[in-house]
């Protein structure tokens, strides 16, 4: 199984933002949303084996988590404006739960931001894209793997501390967008022969 | 200099798509824009050692063809709707030359397909990005390259044979999305040295 968990910085965990200005009113959701469309879907259809995080740490609503399992996502579209429909859906769900509920076609939402992850992750082999970290391609991963991805702000403090102890990874000589990353690591772990049907 | 040509086959050669449904209005140009962003775009910066083609041989106006010069590029924004804005502006541009017309911001438009942009590339060395080719890892690239890549079609018969004699490269074992595998392929071209800065 796969993870990609993208923290959000100011990326807005509230429903209020609009689809006609993506960039300029829900904290830069829309690289969050570029990060889903890497992560998951393929030619034709979805990574099965693949689970994304979106954590967003924006907005009075914050911290929100919308997970996405691959396994029984439907009807997920590419575009930028599709995926940000699907996830204002899932934050106009009322808050009040700490753990992941589900909602409809592979959603699910809870309260709180990267500790609510780790808990579901349980036992994941954890890794954080970093500049400074180990070549993508040297080395194996872990069957069971969670790749933690920041945007264009880099990770903060809480989030670095939260995730101590998870292995720096870094995909290559120039700083690439998060989505880029994700493809780049997804092409990796495809390569290793971890690769499932989608 | 990198090049990448990305063969819309139906994105539309005309400006009268929706910005708020262009994977309905506009032949799926959505998919183009956001292979523009993968090759150009990296972590607040363009690779300005970049140039991306759109061949737009969807609608009444086509063949026409947008190009995006990294070395000039300013104010390219990431987000589809922007990007899509920029080149239905591009589009609005009356049509009359079979040679490319330069417009504002390291834009510039033609009259004509995959033929325009190989008068365009001259003496690049040329990949066609196809699941049956080499590994992109195996071997090296020609530092003047230009990449040519399918939409969610493929490739055309007219345009495989235009391009006729460019080395096939495969970019792993799994059939990803035009803007993964251009990333991909810009990561390895990066790997081997010839990242120019952004």
């Amino acid at each position: 199984m796969r993870h990609f968990v993208v923290i959000g910085q100011k990326a807005t965990a509230s429903p209020g933002f609009l689809l006609d200005d993506l960039p300029g009113t829900s904290g830069r959701l829309d690289l969050l949303l570029r990060c889903v469309r890497a992560a998951l879907l393929v030619s034709h259809g979805v990574r099965r084996d693949t689970r994304v995080y979106l954590v967003l740490l924006g907005g009075p609503d914050a911290p929100r988590t919308v997970r996405i399992d691959g396994a029984i996502a439907e009807y997920l579209r590419p575009d930028e404006r599709s995926m940000a429909t699907r996830v204002q859906k899932a934050l106009a769900t009322p808050k009040g739960s700490a753990a992941f509920v589900a909602l409809r076609n592979g959603f699910a939402i809870a309260d709180g931001g990267v500790e609510v992850v780790l808990a579901d992750l349980g036992a994941s082999a954890r890794y954080v894209l970093e500049e400074s970290g180990r070549d993508v391609r040297a080395g194996s991963f872990a069957d069971d793997c969670a790749f933690f991805v920041g945007d264009h702000l880099g990770l903060d403090e809480a989030t670095r501390r939260a995730i101590g102890g998870a292995t720096a990874i870094s995909v290559g000589p120039v700083s690439v967008h998060a989505d880029d990353a994700i493809a780049i690591v997804n092409n990796e772990l495809d390569r290793n022969g971890s690769a499932a049907p989608v």
